[in-house]
């Protein structure tokens, strides 16, 4: 069995954000010479998100108004979270859209639907955060 | 290590629906010939779902009626992803029940508490949709 | 390959609660030898769910309350599920929570970003539930 570990980064300009990471995690899976397996892409911060979408920015509007409403960022006042932090929205964001995904690799590949892609979603951003690609496999 | 891959089509005749997928799963299981490891079952489309939980008609109902809350189908013009379609609830749908399982193999067969069924949830049916199971392991 | 199976047993004395049992995995993981590979953790019961996120007492507050405005507990006769049961909300608490995580194995450790850790979710305690650890690698 072969493993492969690897880190991004990323820092987002705005507190939330979605961004299509699909081509590095085919670069890390070409790097790990895996052809059968399975990668683990997670966030490694619990107020991000990595999930796997359709890339239409019609839906990721549609994404931020609705995790608005089901966790709204303000009145900050209303969280417990929030004394020193005020980003106890983006956990909860965050657990809506999901920590991590776990992706087959078949003959080297990515082994996707049509439309599968993807996605680092930030609900907290401005700072430097990580994504883990972990791949395991032969 | 070994690994297997077998994709299941499903075509569902109304929009939403769920299905029991836990004996097509351990058809696969049995095919693979592995005896510890892991399965991953995915949907391959972005607006289906594979998720755990009970094997109960009134409780998918009351997923049926909650979904519905949480993410309406209509007016399809209040989500921006609807203009050459109309499925952007079913996105956010597949988002809160997850694209994604991976269950523990255990001395040949998956590893499942008393209740656990695999179901695959379908939010824009009336089409042939895919799901992936993907097996490593030995 | 290698593969390493171990089973908890939590009983919560109230109906809803989080407990960290990160350490239990990591004691898993000690136990089983392995360096490089994946971990899955679960609730093998339907009503329950294994999450990452932080171990701040303000946070778990929030959830509760957020999980109850999703999917409140009473009144029971909203659900269907519940006729000789009253756990239907326990259910969909449990699928916003996730059922399940997987978590990277580098060097003989949970590949964890610094704020993560793992918990458990009960949405309908006093009695007996098990978690699932499966670790497989090298």
């Amino acid at each position: 069995m072969k493993s492969y570990r690897k880190e991004l980064v990323f820092n987002l300009p705005s507190r939330r954000g979605f961004l299509n990471i699909t081509h590095y995690v085919e670069v890390a899976l070409q790097e790990s010479g895996i052809r059968e397996g399975l990668v683990l892409c997670n966030a490694m911060n619990i107020t991000a998100s990595v999930f796997i979408n359709d890339n239409e920015s019609g839906l990721h509007h549609d994404f931020e108004v609705w995790l608005e409403k089901l966790a709204p960022e303000k009145p900050y006042s209303q969280y417990r979270h929030n004394g020193f932090e005020d980003n106890a929205d983006a956990h909860l964001k965050r657990t809506v859209m999901g920590r991590e995904v776990v992706v087959a690799v078949t003959e080297g590949k990515l082994d996707f639907g049509t439309w599968e892609q993807i996605f680092y979603g930030e609900f907290d951003g401005k700072r430097d955060k990580r994504v883990l690609i972990k791949i395991i496999g032969e």
